[in-house]
C-alpha cells in the first residue's frame, strides 16, 4: 500500500492550514445537546440530529474565532456578550480531533476533553452513531485499563503503556489469558486505544455478550522509541537500523517515522516478556496476537512478517493489505496464522475499492490459504469510528 | 476549622479576574528548559533555576495574550512573527494549574499535559522541587493504576475511579493487602491522584526503599455524586440528606458542595464492598485506612467519625483538623484509630500557625490519648506539592 491514503489525514501533527469557511445557518435543526466527550458540566461543544456540531466559547476581544474541524475552519460569530458561536457541516458518525482559532492561534477547547492524536493534546468530539450501543459503558462484569510502567532493555529508560485486563482476570485468580498487543496511528500514543478506541468498553461488552473469549489487550506507544544513539526525533531516519534484518517489504522505510521500527525490538526484547512475566498469561504462538490502526497496522504487518512464528492472529484496521506476493513462499508465516483480518472505512476509497482494497486483498489471501477477512465500516474515514468498529470484529474473530 | 483558608485557592472554579501585570524582564536568569509535564516535543512552557515560568503561543492577530498563574496574569509580548512570550515571578516547587488568556478567552496552552482541576480540564506545570526524587519513576519493581467502572446501588448509574495495585499485588497470586481510600479536592476529580498527585509512583519508590508496607490505594470522585432525586447540580444543597445521621460537626454544610455527603453513601455501600468483593484485600478495619486533601481532607472527617468503627487510619492533608472537643467522648473511634495525621503546606497560615494549626491539634489530641501526627511542607501552598509529600509521609505510618 502507499501512504496516500493518510497523508490528508488529520493523524499527521503538520501545522494546518485549513480554508475558512461560513459557519451553516441555515437549514440547521436546533436540537443540539451537549457532546460525550464534553468535560463534566460543560454545555459546548454540542451535536444535533443532523451531525453538525456547534461550538461556543467567550472572548470579547478577538477579531477572530474558528471552530477547525475535518479540514475547515468555520468562521465563529460574535454577540453583544462577546460570546462566539459556529456550527459545522453534517460531521461523520464517531470520534473527530478539533481545534479551535482565536485571532491565528490554534488552541484546545475549553469545553472539551482533551485527547492526543495529530501530534498532541487537544479537543475531541464524538457525534453519536447508531451502533454507539457496543461502547457504551454497561452494567456488565467490568474489566479494568491498567497503566503500566517498565523498564526497556532497549532504549534504556522506563517506558509506559497500558494494559486492559478482562474481568475473569480478577474473579479468576488462577487463569491464564491470551494477549493482543494493539498498537495507536501515526500521531497517536498509548493512550489512544482506550481512551477514544474506548477499548476496555468494547471488551466488557463483547465478552459478557459471548461473543469474544476473555484476552488481556497491551497497547503501548509504537512511536516514542529511541534507543541510545539513535538519531533525534525530526533528524530523519527510522528510528535506527532494523535489528533483526526482517524481509522489509512489508511496512514503509521512509522518513518522518521515527521509531517506527525500533517498536519491533522493544516488542519483542521488551514488552512481550515483560507482560508474559507479569501477568498471567498463555504464553506461546497460538495466543498471541497483533493489530494496529494505520501506521500501527503497518508496524503489525512489518513485525508479523518479521517474526512469522510469534503471532497466530493478525489485524490491520485502515493499515493496508498483505498481498499474495510477499506471502505465498512464508511458510512459517502461513503455517502459524489463524486468521489475517484486514479493515477500512467505507469513505477511504483507496482501501476499499479495486485491486489493493482490502476486500480484493482478502479473496486473494484465501486463494493462497489463509484465512483472511475483510471488514468496512459504514459511511466512515480515517477515523476512530472505523478502527473502533475493526476492533468490534476482530475481537471475536481471534483465539476461538 | 474555616473553609477561608481555601477560597483563595485556584481549586475553586469560579470565574476568576486576575490582575493583569508585566512580564518579568529583568534578573532573570536565562537557563529555562522544557516543563516536565510538557506534551511530547514541545518546548514551551520553560521553566528557570529561579523557578520562573516562561510561556510562548503564536497567535498573529491577537491583541492580548497573557500568562494566567497563580493569581495574576502575566501580559505577553508579541514578535515580528506573531509569536507571543511572557515570564511570571518565581513559583513555589512543585505543580501549578495556568492557562493562556488570548483576546479575553481564557484557553489551555497548547504546549503543557492537560490536568482536572479548578473545575475544568486545563494546563498544568510543574516547577522542579529539591526533593522531586520521591516522586520520580525509577527502575523498581512497578505497580499499577487501574482503571475501574463499578455500579453503584446509590447512585443507579455506572461509577469509575482508580485503584494502585502495588507490584507485589502481580507477584504474589495469593496475598492480600491493607485499603487505603483517598479523595481529591473541591474542582478536582478522580483523576488527580494519580496525576498531578503522582499517587503511584511515589508508593513504588516507597515500597521499594522498605519506607512503606505494600498497600492497594482506592481512588474515587467525591464530588459527583447525584442520587436519584438528589437535587442537580448547582440547586443548592448538601447532595442530598445525610443517610446515617452522622455528628455532623465535622465536615462543612453549606451550599456548592453537591455530593459532599452523598459521597459518604457511595463509598460505605458501593465502593468498599466492591474493592473488598473484586482485589485480594484483608478486609478488616485495621487494615482500612482513608485520607483526602482539603475538601477530601474534609470528607475523610466527617466520613472517619461518622462511621468510627470502619478505619484504622485517618489522613487529613490541608483539610483542616480534629479537635478534642469532637473526640474526646468518642469512644469507638478512640479505640480504633491507629494514626490520625494531619498536615499542611508551610505557606497556608492559617493551617500552621496558632492554636487551629495542625501542630497545635496534634499536640492537643495526644493528650487524649490519639496517636497524632502534624507535617507541614516546606514552602508550599494549598496546592499539590504540599499533598505529594502529605502522602508520602503518611505512607509510611500506617499499616505497620
Amino acid at each position: 500500500m502507499t501512504l496516500s491514503c493518510l497523508t490528508a489525514s488529520a493523524q499527521f501533527g503538520a501545522p494546518r492550514e485549513n480554508p475558512k469557511v461560513p459557519s451553516v445557518v441555515a437549514d440547521v435543526v436546533e436540537d443540539f445537546k451537549p457532546a460525550s466527550t464534553n468535560q463534566g458540566g460543560k454545555q459546548y461543544p454540542m451535536v444535533n440530529s443532523q451531525r453538525m456540531v456547534r461550538a461556543q466559547i467567550k472572548a470579547p476581544e478577538a477579531t477572530f474565532v474558528g471552530l477547525d474541524i475535518a479540514g475547515k475552519i468555520y468562521i465563529m460569530t460574535k454577540d453583544e456578550n462577546g460570546v462566539w458561536t459556529g456550527t459545522s457541516e453534517p460531521q461523520d458518525e464517531g470520534f473527530h480531533y478539533y481545534q479551535l482559532n482565536i485571532d491565528g492561534a490554534s488552541v484546545p477547547d475549553p469545553g472539551s476533553k482533551y485527547y492526543y492524536g495529530a501530534s498532541r493534546w487537544g479537543s475531541g468530539i464524538d457525534v453519536p452513531a447508531q451502533d454507539e450501543e457496543f461502547y457504551t459503558v454497561k452494567n456488565v462484569p467490568q474489566g479494568s485499563v491498567n497503566e503500566v510502567y517498565y523498564w526497556s532493555t532497549v532504549t534504556e529508560k522506563m517506558r509506559h503503556g497500558y494494559i486492559y485486563l478482562p474481568a475473569e482476570y480478577y474473579a479468576n485468580p488462577t487463569k491464564k489469558f491470551p494477549v493482543l498487543y494493539l498498537q495507536h496511528g501515526m500521531g497517536e500514543n498509548e493512550t489512544g486505544w482506550s481512551a477514544q478506541g474506548k477499548t476496555g468498553i468494547i471488551m466488557d461488552n463483547l465478552i459478557a455478550e459471548g461473543k469474544a473469549v476473555p484476552f488481556i489487550i497491551y497497547m503501548d506507544n509504537g512511536l516514542d522509541v529511541r534507543r541510545p544513539g539513535d538519531p533525534a526525533p525530526g533528524q530523519g531516519g527510522f528510528g535506527g537500523s532494523r535489528p533483526q534484518g526482517g524481509p522489509g517489504q512489508g511496512g514503509p522505510r521512509r522518513g518522518g517515522f521515527g521509531g517506527f521500527n525500533a517498536f519491533e525490538e522493544v516488542l519483542i526484547k521488551d514488552i512481550i516478556p515483560m507482560v508474559e512475566s507479569k501477568y498471567r498469561v498463555i504464553a506461546d504462538t497460538e495466543h498471541r496476537a497483533m493489530a494496529g490502526l494505520s501506521m500501527g497496522g503497518m508496524q503489525t504487518h512489518s513485525i508479523t512478517l518479521a517474526n512469522p512464528t510469534t503471532f497466530a492472529y493478525v489485524g490491520m484496521f485502515s493499515g493496508g493489505t498483505f498481498n499474495t506476493e510477499e506471502l505465498k513462499d512464508a511458510a512459517d508465516f502461513k503455517k502459524t496464522n489463524k486468521v489475517l483480518f484486514m479493515s477500512a472505512g467505507g469513505r477511504e476509497t483507496g482501501m476499499v475499492e479495486g485491486d489493493r482494497s482490502v476486500i480484493k486483498a482478502a479473496e486473494n489471501l484465501k486463494g493462497i490459504g489463509i484465512n483472511a477477512h475483510s471488514y468496512v465500516s459504514p459511511e466512515t474515514a480515517h477515523e476512530w469510528q472505523t478502527w473502533r468498529r475493526s476492533l468490534y470484529q476482530f475481537a471475536q474473530l481471534i483465539f476461538k
